[in-house]
């Protein structure tokens, strides 16, 4: 089973961010292991991240997939890192720059810049969906 | 006060989202007046869309905007079209071709694939972002 932490700052805001994204972890339990890590500062966030052997950072000038093309990235990529994925969503002003430089990835999920909490549920959407085309279910669709 | 018209198909499935679009609702109730036009089927969809002067829907291979470009572009295009936007959403199966052509405008969020009820929300986020960079408030940094 892949394990996934998920780093970020700040607290989830909204009830029904924290609704959307328990059903979505919910319907992801058999695929994989999720884990919130939720820094204090943007600080603590740098010094959480670059503690990871390797991390995908969430970035508006990062590489940007369809969902088919992410699905089989991050299943090559799962392999390669031994089953162990972690993505970092910045706070409200975006990443440091120590952060996207130690990256292993910078990843655009849109040009557009959304916030930090539906930042959440799109990737765990995302993350949900890549699971369910590489199984060949029809949620893609 | 532009009156924007939201047409797509089906109801919204999911608790979490009515609460997230309300919340989204009232905070743009002094910039713009919502109206959701929720058709049965993809054919009536395209009968509606087809009567509007103007619409623009969104599919993933229309143009894409980060959200400042974006913020000006639907101002200007509001102005444009006297005060009135219409935006179509597809169902699962996107858009038809008619509808496609027969857009003012294709407006790509991002290359991933959402469901339709994200698309909602991400929508009706970038509005409210766009008049909040209008006004040069501090929500969207």
């Amino acid at each position: 089973m892949i394990k996934i932490k998920l780093l970020t700052v700040h607290k989830i805001k909204e009830d029904w961010l924290q609704s959307a994204l328990q059903l979505y972890e919910k319907r992801m339990q058999a695929s994989c292991q999720l884990e919130w890590i939720l820094a204090k500062t943007e600080v603590q966030l740098e010094a959480l991240s670059v503690k990871e052997p390797h991390f995908i950072a969430l970035d508006p000038h990062g590489k940007s997939f369809d969902s088919a093309q992410f699905s089989k990235w991050i299943l090559k990529t799962a392999e390669n890192w031994r089953g162990k994925l972690t993505f970092v969503i910045g706070g409200p002003d975006g990443l440091t720059e120590t952060c996207k430089k130690k990256a292993s990835f910078l990843w655009s999920l849109s040009p557009l810049t959304f916030t930090g909490q539906i930042t959440r549920l799109l990737l765990v959407e995302q993350l949900y969906r890549a699971f369910e085309i590489n199984k060949g279910s029809g949620y893609h669709k």
